[in-house]
């Protein structure tokens, strides 16, 4: 599907057929197309837990203010990242490179995140956000639905999940086939509100 | 553009035309697209700043380490949001939907925002990164490069933007064409790396 088809039909579907299973194939496609999205020194921190297990899926359900989505979608990806990979033998991001290619950003990597817990939190969450639209658009494309998912207690989850404790939540992802379309577009916002030219009015 | 070719053939692009100018309408259609992206309780709390006046591109450059596509690029885009959107007129992001959805959603949307400065910040930048992806794709599949950047001085950036109190910065993209490819990827980790089955192990 051409790119900005896929962007104009991604909508958040809450609708998915239960008995509709995911090929293994078309999973693995999806979460490699999610590996391709940037990050800063190319960390690539996210961390895509993939839940299958049934009762997991009804614990976060209820976790999750009931969605149904969280049970029905032929797939439930929750997205985290390691806040601490900038630390975890940082070479191996860039072991591929020239060595001085290599040296150079892998020596900036650590004044970079060190002592910025702040920096590294953001860093996680923007890379999750980049990783996320990826895996919906390529979703789209391949025409399945998803729906993104903030509402649901994060502490409770992370800890179902055994979340190590320098890693963050981010969203969920739910990934199926849809079975009854979004609404229209609710209200966007006009261009000329979201769009400043050079710096904000005084 | 094919939606896995515009995923894969993404890359961060360093050397830019700076004597190519990108047209008005494919800058509007960039924007455009990147506005369809996904924010939670449609808040479009993002805000896309164009920066072209080309003295705040050179004072931009020098805040951020002399990257030259931060004034050789067409367009240089910083990524930006409004952390106090959920209470400014929120029933607007629903205006057009059925009056017992908007209820609910807009009803919704101050109790979950409200005392929770960290998960205020935590949106803003996922937004972020699920627009800038979007911008990044959108770009590509219209035979332009792109490239992200994290690296300047933040608060001094913010400060020449006029950048209010109640909004975050975040990364910066650079759009436009691109004079020489990207290094081959420096290092991906293995797909048994980053996605997790079920839960993170004991």
């Amino acid at each position: 599907m051409d790119t900005f088809d896929a962007i104009a039909g991604r909508r958040a579907i809450k609708h998915f057929d239960p008995d509709h299973t995911m090929p293994e194939a078309d999973l693995r496609r999806l979460i490699e197309a999610a590996m391709l999205s940037p990050t800063s020194f190319n960390i690539q921190h996210w961390r895509f837990v993939v839940v299958r297990d049934p009762d997991l899926r009804r614990e976060i359900r209820a976790l999750g203010n009931d969605q149904a989505q969280m049970t029905d979608a032929s797939v439930l990806i929750v997205m985290t990242a390691d806040v601490d990979a900038w630390r975890k033998s940082p070479e191996r991001y860039w072991r591929n490179a020239p060595k001085a290619v290599s040296d150079l950003l892998v020596g900036w990597m650590g004044p970079f995140h060190d002592g910025r817990p702040q920096l590294q939190r953001d860093e996680a969450m923007r890379s999750i956000g980049m990783a996320m639209q990826t895996l919906m658009l390529a979703a789209t494309s391949m025409g399945y639905a998803s729906c993104p998912m903030i509402g649901f207690d994060h502490d409770a989850v992370a800890e179902r999940l055994n979340l190590p404790p320098d890693h963050c939540i981010g969203p969920m992802v739910a990934i199926g086939r849809g079975i009854k379309d979004s609404w229209p577009k609710p209200g966007q916002l006009p261009y000329a509100e979201v769009v400043v030219e050079n710096r904000f009015p005084t």
